[in-house]
């Protein structure tokens, strides 16, 4: 695993989105290291804040910002042919430009051409390392947690973020293990699962969370979910190749649907439980649920308050919003099962 | 999905391969396009013989032969240095060389420059197409059935296309969808599904089997299986993009764990059933069994009948070899419920 070179302050792009969830990775960036950044940059018809400066790529290089960060994910990861001149425009005024798209940057001519002539990077932060291997069943010493979904846009990486933090500030050893462009941006490495060719899927997950010394955990970031239409088989080979010891099972209240496909239901959370132990119990007969990240944003206090307390009756497990309520009920229970 | 264009007859690699399992690409060929297999290349060392005539590349192109096939599949798709001198020499002798590797022939320097050279091409088979989109779990018109497996090497090809044929010699209008190596160099398509960026899993499934008039049958070849510890979400997405109306359980008698992952046991069949009817039931919910493929070559006939005959107990679902006893009892099974 590669650690990144994104040379920072960044200048975070978000084209014309309409909604935050499609600017994850801006939102993403501001959200855990905000100190990365200086700025973002806007077009025409966007509906986003991400509560920065906006900033021309020509002003931003003159406060000293070095890269242009793509900051928001389409669906299927393309790179929209808008975006073009922009990025142009930040490599003539000496930025790198990184992004997480499928559409890998350094394979567009034009943009290729512009960095070759301005002496400046593309990085594609969404490229596997070359080299992952068939997965090979072994289980790894150490101890590894993973995040796991109902849907996409949860907050499977955010819980994985606040629990390893919320382990690091009790003294017990933990690394966060990113498995999406975004995570990998604020991390500076990681393995974009996703992008990974199929046959290699669980075998980028073993290689992301190797061997470690027996009290370590690894925290590792979901991705997709085992009810999702398009995604559940990256979302199995990462749950088969991470071999968890334990799951936190998130979930937006409320959301009853997968987003964007009406047509699928969320199963109910005693469901999803079963069918995600099942399915880890393949490569670790042992994982186990630690509890439930209960994503509350919409909702008001009272709501929140029933919506904890119903997912804590549905499932008999510790449930916490750890971006309301932080991680530190989880950890309690970690530490409770897994003594130091 | 484009048709291949791979000029026959055939000259069959094998390398220095010791067991039939690893040569199952030359075995697929010279058992379902035996007239395309002018003769069979083996290294020293090797302990397969397809029963061809053993050429070296020059004598092939002495007798006709347009092109050298990479019949062995070594695990994890790589290609052998000891196999490249060999390439070279089938280039210089006028042969193009195909391979379904995950490696590439095209990106090894050493044969690009031969094949530029000698004005010959570098065909691999396991390049998925351009602009496979994400999944939209939109249903299709037509019927589709899936051959799945309890592990992978069961029978899940054959299976699928000896049911092909057979619904063909019944008149009824089916098509074979080839999701491997081995089938798209039969069938002359398909989508080589374990070599798709792992977003698109499920994707391919749904551009492999595309809308088609109401009573027309694809019958997908199944890739890994649910029970795999390297491969189960490439097998998860290709149920879920199939979409099938009809699954075939494929299993090899006797076999009790997964190939070469001795710690890992195959489940009952019964569990295997419930297990792949429960992830299909996600994009199909009426997604159901029409019999279990058994795999009985290594038996003799005693032993084989009564592995059938407990298979069937166990199930109770129809029970076939199709490799001995034909598919005819699928079909029968298969008319009898979607009759025409």
């Amino acid at each position: 695993m590669t650690r990144l070179e994104v040379p920072a302050p960044y200048l975070i792009f978000l084209g014309a989105v309409r909604s935050r969830l499609d600017a994850k990775t801006g939102s993403g960036l501001v959200d855990w290291c905000r100190d990365r950044c200086a700025g973002q940059l806007r077009l025409p018809g966007c509906r986003v804040d991400l509560g920065l400066p906006d900033l021309t790529p020509a002003a931003a290089a003159a406060t000293g910002v070095r890269t242009l960060v793509v900051g928001v994910a389409p669906l299927g990861g393309g790179l929209d042919p808008s975006w073009v001149a922009t990025f142009e425009e930040a490599l003539a005024a000496g930025l790198d430009v990184a992004a997480g798209m499928h559409a890998r940057l350094a394979g567009h001519p034009t943009l290729a051409a512009a960095a070759r002539r301005h002496g400046r990077r593309l990085i594609d932060v969404r490229m596997p390392p070359a080299g992952i291997p068939v997965a090979s069943g072994r289980k790894r010493s150490g101890r590894r947690l993973l995040t796991v979904g109902t849907d996409c846009c949860v907050g499977k990486k955010y819980t994985a973020l606040t629990l390893a933090s919320e382990l690091a500030a009790r003294g017990v050893h933990a690394t966060f293990r990113a498995t999406g462009q975004t995570g990998i941006l604020i991390e500076g490495s990681g393995i974009p699962i996703d992008a990974v060719v199929s046959d290699f899927l669980a075998g980028a997950a073993e290689e992301l969370s190797p061997d470690a010394s027996p009290e370590h955990w690894d925290v590792v970031e979901g991705q997709g979910s085992l009810f999702h239409p398009a995604y559940a088989g990256v979302t199995l080979g990462l749950v088969h190749g991470t071999q968890p010891d334990l799951m936190v099972l998130c979930h937006e209240a409320g959301r009853d649907t997968i987003d964007e496909y009406p047509r699928f239901p969320i199963p109910p959370l005693a469901e999803c439980l079963r069918r995600y132990r099942e399915a880890a119990a393949l490569t670790n007969p042992a994982a186990d649920w630690l509890g439930i990240s209960l994503n509350t944003a919409a909702l008001d206090e009272p709501a929140r308050k029933r919506a904890l307390e119903a997912a804590r009756a549905e499932t008999g497990l510790p449930c916490v919003d750890p971006m309301r309520d932080g991680a530190a009920a989880l950890v309690d229970a970690l530490l409770a099962r897994y003594p130091r």
